[in-house]
């Protein structure tokens, strides 16, 4: 079906026929890295690799290099969006994202632009098409954007929250210019998505950092109605080439029926929920990905082999799994340890496949 | 049953008759009331307040004053007890706690004393005692401690944390140096209860802030199994009155049934998780207290009214609930809308008591 050397990752979000479980790891290019350290320390920022095609490219190949991962996942921040909108990304050391010009008021919801993501953008599509190119069809790129929820928290709170006093101030107080934002959010996310399908991504991940943090209506109401905008306004084929959507809202374990009912093909699953009981709640209407705790990298080869065991079980028969973490790999992870997660998922995967 | 003038948070927790929904505020003391600031300011560091019993007294009665609450929680810290055993508590603004000697070695963990509530804890005890006087009967007084796993990860990490890196590690690397930790942590934590009931708690609290950053298997072996053992270990009845013991594991969601069956009788909820799913997971053994996001004071006294009418319904007829946040009011709430919120639970509450 497709031109892939290697489309494991693809057959499994859609649940087609596999002979073992594909992975890759969220954040598996990045700091855990020492080659992604020495290049970053003769670049500059995170954002200056970030916009520079050449560099993205190089950063986003490095794990794959080191690795039999089955993906590749274009290397870029979830608040291009709203960086690209003006309101002035700026990162403080320890501290996470933080925006110069926060978005507090309906005024300020209507003068957002909606970046083009062939001009504000064109970094990201450049960089797309770099990595694909130089991919030569190894495995398939994942192109992603953050969900409009989690990038509203960052534009009206401005920095990092333990809270989210003021987005949620905004939320209950004023719900109509939150819809407003978030309708602006998902708009430029769709024009964002479809630019990086038609640059050459063959996978699309929305990133629902922080939907979490909402009761099971708000949830309904402010996060997953705007993804389901998304993915129905995303170009689901390109060049015969079936386009994979992942929705993923870190803390969503309760609600992964309703998010199945958006038509997406695959879900994120985080830790704290048992692929089992996720796999009865979703009926086999869409793939799994995850889910171990990132931390367990910290264990021994033999403990990481043992939950990479637990997991797959928990998962069961079957192919519509992606192996993956339940959030970004920790920065202070030796990389010999990703090294045997791979593995363990290589050998203990095919049984469930026959 | 009791002296109280009101007892009907000791009964909702039991699930005895009662005429309406009680209703208290986790954090009902503290930062958002303008007479709290004022003391502050006068006392010194909040460690200064919790120290000194005069102080936390009146502290812990100023939201009483001012609201018609059925229950007083102590005024106090869940780090109390890693600070009598020396870890040196401290606090850095904007940061939140951290300690001077965290704990990452089994040396260390043997090294541990397990401290007497009576002599380095005694101005927690005192605290007590003079509240309950104060309090002369009206409601009853609410003592707490932090759980086992919650008190570990700070006592491990040093400080915050994000990714509970180190706790982790030290629980996948090194899991009986976690288990004897906690162990010891579980003994404290008895003695410590043990002794706020004779000195005049007529209820307890276990918060388990962090549990729910674990896996359900993680969570069941370094989590539950020692709340476990503290229920197990507490005196439940002083003076012929029943003493009940609430835990709360934030992000539990999905696993209330476990945690009903520790014997406990009453789970705080988080807002993440229905009250009518959370009811039918724990097939009414155990009370309910939850569960409002403490963001929604930030909406209008309209909006509070419809989001206690949604949860009053959602948990239904019967005698097992008590409001409350499903987390800690925030400092910059106003008090005129906890008084909306109050109002509002007194006012809609009778009808579910029929």
């Amino acid at each position: 079906m497709s031109q892939l050397k290697n489309d494991r990752y693809i057959r499994a979000c859609l649940r087609q026929e596999n002979d073992r479980t594909p992975i890759w790891m969220m954040r598996q290019a990045g700091r855990y890295l020492p080659e992604y350290r020495q290049l970053r320390a003769e670049a500059g920022s995170f954002m200056d690799l970030c916009t520079n095609p050449e560099l993205a490219c190089e950063v986003t190949l490095q794990p794959l290099r080191r690795f039999p991962l089955d993906a590749a996942i274009l290397f870029s921040d979830i608040l291009t969006i709203p960086d690209a909108m003006g309101l002035g990304l700026y990162f403080t050391p320890g501290e996470g994202p933080a925006f110069k010009r926060p978005v507090r008021t309906m005024a300020a919801v209507n003068a957002l632009p909606i970046p083009d993501p062939n001009q504000e953008l064109k970094y990201v599509t450049d960089a797309v098409a770099t990595i694909r190119r130089e991919l030569k069809g190894e495995v398939p790129l994942i192109g992603f954007s953050g969900s409009p929820w989690t990038l509203a928290t960052y534009m009206v709170e401005g920095a990092s929250t333990k809270n989210f006093s003021l987005v949620k101030g905004m939320m209950y107080q004023e719900p109509i210019t939150m819809h407003a934002l978030l309708d602006k959010l998902a708009d430029s996310i769709i024009a964002y998505l479809n630019a990086q399908v038609a640059a050459g991504a063959q996978a699309l991940m929305i990133f629902d950092t922080w939907g979490g943090v909402l009761t099971p209506s708000d949830y309904q109401e402010f996060s997953l109605r705007h993804m389901q905008k998304i993915v129905d306004g995303l170009k689901r084929e390109h060049q015969g080439q079936k386009i994979p959507v992942t929705l993923f809202t870190k803390g969503a374990g309760a609600w992964l029926d309703i998010m199945a009912e958006t038509g997406c093909d695959c879900l994120g699953v985080d830790w704290s929920t048992n692929l089992a009981d996720a796999r009865v709640r979703v009926a086999d209407k869409v793939a799994l990905q995850g889910n171990m705790d990132p931390s367990i990298l910290y264990g021994s080869e033999q403990r990481i082999r043992e939950e990479v065991s637990k997991i797959l079980a928990s998962y069961g028969q079957g192919h519509g799994h992606v192996f993956n973490l339940g959030h970004g790999i920790h920065q202070t992870v030796a990389p010999e340890h990703a090294a045997a997660f791979i593995k363990a998922v290589h050998e203990l995967s095919p049984q469930y496949h026959q």
